[in-house]
């Protein structure tokens, strides 16, 4: 996440306690996972084999557990627990809950947008022109929705991402401050759920149409005119490309790349990159006509064991 | 969908800004898809090899493009874009967002039912003795709830068809008018979605038992005392016969027939009608027992390959 | 469920107007299922051939729909419907909806935690330090809710039992008393649903993680520190040992006990009780090598199918 405005080194440190090993004026924008970082950002390490991969990356400031040396135009910021220290970061920045009791504060809501009754705007939400939310549902806080959307009843856009850190056989909550970004036209069915990221958004981009039931991961990104039905799920950091139709109940596992104009029928699952413009089919996954070549044989499996049988 | 009351053909007609070819003073009484007309009913026809279907039909008006040899007894409605003006008329006629903020009006709700918090109840809406709505389900307008009822919290009736009109690529909002009808001693479970009908009704016959996550989609008919388990989905326009059982996590698609008294085992993928009586399983289905023999045959095929490569 | 005082036996009887065999003032201390009884227990029995197993069970009382000679230490309560009379006496002691409106009744929720919009809270419900329910949560009467944890939105934790009694054909809603018990560091994703048990209790133990659109069955007990990925399900009763890893779409048939450190990979279809600190792998699952050998095996079927044409 990019913070929304500019913090001086020293104002971070002071929020998490740490002891500063660089410019204490050295200005920071951002917070985020080591995969995510971009110049200006706050990251943390507490493993001793990953220090360098965290010291080389494009992040400027790392929380250590450590003093160690600093590269060059690198700045540390050494605590007792990092990860610790970068959740209440994360939750300082982007808080969780809502700040007003029964109120949407500072949020962005076109006049025109229509929300039903017992539907939940949180704070910190932008939402467009002619868009519409209907009953129950929910719009967690740091949600940006666009023009004339649809969200139906019982939705949740935003919820946290499914994300922990494994420690001694336990799993700790990772506070997810990644955003959902809902652009224009797209229609989200009833009592879904899209994941916020973790430090990063989740995108389901212009004029796609998510039916019932759909569970969106973290991080993941849906291209522009896709088509999903009702009970699918989609595992974080996946891309999925513009035009992809998918069939009811299908999985997709993580950090997978669909390509554009893919089709995906009902029930399949997915665990390896789909190309462009192929119908798939079956769990796991092969193209649909390979797939429907293998049931045909499977019917006759009765008679080749029959005829081997009498061979022997 | 039938209108709550007649109306001439000249105030429909002003309604969208069309010109008439027809008798103007002629008695109009409903709106529906072409695969749903009857006799006093509007449709539209926007592409000119479908001019023909349209005007052949048992509807009594078509929305149309173009200026036509209207066939006898037929009335025209001409505009520029058919498509959008029957979803003005669809929307007009029964409008998807509540009328009233916070209050249901123009329901019939029998004293006796309970109505926990945080439940919704939308305007248009009947419910029958003794049923109970509990927290935070939605019904939405014009669903008819029998007596004894039980929708579990957080389920929604009357969501939206998952109904695209396909243009250039894009899909466009198909405005749901139809119903959905729940008959008496009907149970549904907790975080269900049961979608409305685009033009007709979604019905839930008496006495059927739904468990939680299953989506019902638009124009479906369960029958009596069917059971269904977690996580299920029916895609539109199927019918499910009486006294069906479906486990957990089955998938059926869409304009398929289920036969009464079929038993569907758990995690299936049905794909084309099934007869009454019989027992399937599988994904797509077969019979129970011939599936069964199947996964026997697969455990066998080490041993057939085996023999196989020793007598090359 | 345990009654939360000691009632006397003729205080039981004329709640549901029965005729008392034995000693009226016998000492009742709950109400169960024939197969969750303990001295002191209510239970019912209306079919004459389970009349045995119902007074030879640790029940103490048995409400009957036939005068019968009863064995010493037991006492009878004499109706024409007996499972009628258990129903009313299981509503009477745990009513399912709430007392009052908008309120929660009777409930002990520690001072720290954070209810967000929406989300309701029942009556006679626990919850512990630190816990936060977000925006449109229902937390059902009965629940008990331990420290630190995270219910996400739209989720229900205390759902009816899907648990009938089958008659002629119908299936008549079966009163579920039991509780749902979350301990604590739990965390519960948006829109699942965690049902109650019928009489005993559904347990989520400490540590345990679950993704989004889960559904736990009634009785289900879910060990310490397990994953579960999102649109999985598990069936009533079924046991599930400590570190658990579950992926999405998963389902579970009921009564089955899965051993600690199990691994079941997505969309499969648990049939049968799993050995502990094993990886499970399809529908009906395998042991996952064993699953991969067969997907292996299918590939090379049509070059199996090819050889045995040759030869004969």
């Amino acid at each position: 996440m990019k913070l929304h405005k500019t913090y001086q080194l020293t104002d971070i440190a002071s929020l998490i306690d740490a002891q500063i090993i660089g410019d204490p004026e050295f200005p920071v924008t951002g917070i985020n996972e080591i995969h995510k970082v971009t110049p200006g950002d706050v990251t943390f390490v507490d493993i001793e084999k990953y220090y360098k991969k965290a010291l080389t990356s494009d992040a400027s400031v790392v929380i250590i557990d450590k003093k160690t040396a600093c590269p060059e135009g690198k700045h540390l910021l050494v605590v007792d627990k990092p990860f610790n220290a970068y959740n209440f970061l994360a939750k300082y920045f982007r808080p969780p809950y809502f700040n007003q009791n029964g109120q949407s504060a500072n949020s962005s809501i076109h006049p025109s947008v229509i929300i039903e009754n017992g539907a939940i705007i949180a704070d910190h939400v932008e939402i467009g022109e002619g868009t519409v939310i209907k009953a129950n549902a929910v719009i967690a806080p740091h949600v940006k929705i666009g023009k004339r959307v649809i969200i139906e009843q019982g939705t949740v856009i935003g919820s946290d991402a499914f994300y922990f850190k494994k420690e001694n056989g336990k799993h700790t909550h990772w506070h997810s401050c990644g955003r959902v970004i809902i652009e224009d036209d797209v229609h989200i069915g009833a009592v879904c759920s899209i994941a916020r990221g973790v430090s990063g958004d989740t995108i389901i981009r212009e004029g796609s149409k998510l039916d019932c039931h759909i569970h969106i991961g973290h991080g993941v990104v849906i291209g522009k005119h896709c088509l999903i039905a009702a009970l699918s799920g989609i595992s974080g950091k996946t891309i999925v490309g513009d035009n992809v139709t998918i069939y009811g109940q299908v999985g997709i596992a993580q950090n997978l790349h669909i390509g554009d104009g893919v089709t995906i029928y009902a029930k399949s699952g997915v665990m390896e990159d789909l190309e462009a413009g192929k119908t798939y089919f079956g769990s796991p996954t092969s193209e649909a006509r390979e797939k429907m070549k293998e049931y045909i044989m499977l019917k006759k499996l009765p008679e080749i064991w029959d005829k081997v049988k009498r061979m022997v």
